[in-house]
């Protein structure tokens, strides 16, 4: 019954038409219940963007529930640690987490389609795929053994390459590097031969600092100056090859879900796709401004990745695709359901956003 | 006071800590009363996307009032015509609207900057630009004497150039063409020597069937395909540089929103930017199946438009908005808000999505 559950939920959006409405009775609503829930996060308390996202979500839910369902939202550490969100939201401790899939990676094999592919789907074609191509059903397979229900919780658009202290200028300036690259982006920076380390954000200025790691990504110049983090390395790099897009994630215990009446339920999942439009639409107004702060006011170096380096990470990164792909069935059937959406929009994107682009730049006069 | 309401509301969804958090009271809900409302569209009832879309938000504000708050969807035509909706919600004939903002341009000078601008904002920078870049509180300013406030409502993400019985070759091809092209892009075509006409979607086909027009744009594959339109016309021409990104509008009678209790009026604000983002991804994942359809089962000669002529149509949309900018203060301001944003977002765009895509294909081995 719960799986059945969770797949109408994932279809609720889609819906349209008395057909498949089902409301609550007018005056169901038990106006005295109230419900007091938590919710932990990976990222520091009231960070830009990533942090301020479940802010905004907790507003927004005790807002139109009239103060029925109170979320009281903890930052990193404050709560759990981080790297303990997925646990402790599987668990019951908090009825609710927010992160990015690819942090449990070592958990639920394949999690990390869900937040970021290297050479995969940009932003609006990874919303596109979760909630019109068959994503969001598969995560909610994904992460079902777990007690959890998934729903995408913002995007950050397009992320830099990173920070580094030597220069890239082929793939073997790879070789030996100590980097913070979390999901398939650090198996690619493995396979390339350096060594990616998994860091929450909170603590990347100092691990750089300190030389543990000699190069990180985070995310892009809004949050990247948030961070300071051109105070501790020499060379600003993009594109973000590993990350064209990071989706992040709202989870929701499954039990304390099931336990809330329909109303609640929904302005929960209505609430994380206004909250996952909103977080995009800040990252895309704030990273140009941020980046001409670090470039005009902070001086940084910013480089571009020479394309033969490029083009030998998106093989390797074929490859590790590939790799997942074969490690269980389901991890099988998310490929595959990923690379059938990514060749359908690069053919249509031709056409479309690339053409458009092409025509918008004055280059050809 | 109505004004200052507005502009609350306006930063709702990016108001976060509880400094700016002003929930009601628990037990405020009067689960008794219940209100009935009219939402006319300027689309044909459940059309593909943009007629969904507003069925799809009464259904969710439904659900999340536990059927409080009951909106009843009327396609065009039904309750009144397409290119009466502004003036029936404007007058509370019904509560809320869903269309197009430039199909309101003789009302309120400047509308069109809310739905598409030619070589303007695509969907991604249109959003940013409304929720946290000062365009959402120039749309309300613009449109508070009509008594209506608009919310985001869907988009199409980049459209076609759209459907001719001539061939494009030069500029000249545009002299004496009778095109259904509505907004701004419509103003070129007639600066270009054609006549722009504006007709609501379900009399389009007709139109060009009966050679009242002989070309026309209207979505994209999708729903260009959805209209039959590859039957009335030889060549389907891309890309849209009239229109990179469409907004759809949501509008409510400011009266009427302002008899709601506050639970109900952000349960319409976030269920508007949730369906706001869905009809993007619904786009972004069914167009490129439909031009595989249009291609290779209806075999439509797919074109693009010469290089020379879309930069000559750029010169001419330039001097188009600079026109409407001179026309009042407010248009000034809003064509300088939107300018300025378009350089920030193009600048990083080229370091971003650009270097990406360049980065994604494989065009370098």
């Amino acid at each position: 019954m719960r799986k059945l559950g969770i797949v109408i939920i994932g279809l609720l959006l889609t819906a349209c038409g008395s057909d498949q409405s089902t409301p609550s009775a007018v005056g169901t609503i038990d106006a005295e219940r109230t419900y007091n829930w938590k919710l932990v996060t990976t990222w520091p308390k009231n960070y830009p963007g990533l942090g301020t996202a479940p802010e905004t979500f907790a507003d927004l839910v005790e807002r139109m529930s009239a103060g029925r369902l109170q979320v009281e939202v903890f930052g990193a550490g404050q709560l759990v640690p981080a790297m303990e969100v997925f646990d402790a939201v599987s668990q019951g401790t908090a009825e609710m987490g927010h992160g990015a899939a690819y942090y449990w990676a070592g958990k639920a094999k394949g999690a990390a389609f869900f937040a970021a592919v290297p050479f995969g789907l940009n932003a609006q074609e990874m919303n596109a795929w979760l909630h019109h191509g068959g994503g969001l059903e598969l995560w909610r397979e994904l992460y079902a053994p777990f007690n959890l229900i998934p729903f995408a919780g913002g995007n950050t658009g397009v992320q830099m390459a990173g920070w580094f202290n030597r220069e890239i200028n082929s793939i073997e300036d790879l070789a030996g590097l100590k980097m913070r690259i979390p999901g398939l982006g650090g198996d690619v920076i493995s396979l390339a031969g350096g060594t990616s380390w998994n860091i929450a954000g909170g603590d990347i200025y100092t691990a750089m600092q300190t030389g543990v790691i000699d190069a990180t990504e985070w995310v892009g110049p809004y949050n990247d100056l948030a961070f300071g983090l051109h105070q501790v390395a020499k060379y600003y790099y993009y594109p973000g090859w590993h990350e064209p897009g990071v989706m992040a994630e709202l989870t929701v215990n499954a039990d304390a879900y099931a336990g809330l009446p329909e109303d609640l339920q929904t302005i929960i999942e209505v609430a994380a796709r206004a909250v996952n439009q909103d977080m995009l639409d800040e990252y895309t107004a704030k990273n140009n401004r941020a980046l001409v702060d670090l470039v005009d006011n902070h001086g940084v170096d910013l480089r571009r990745l020479p394309k033969p380096v490029l083009a030998q990470l998106r093989r390797m990164s074929a490859q590790v695709v590939d790799e997942l792909a074969a490690e269980t069935e389901l991890t099988g059937r998310i490929a595959d359901s990923v690379k059938a959406f990514k060749a359908q929009a690069m053919a249509y994107h031709v056409i479309s956003e690339q053409a458009y682009n092409d025509a918008r730049r004055a280059d050809d006069e």
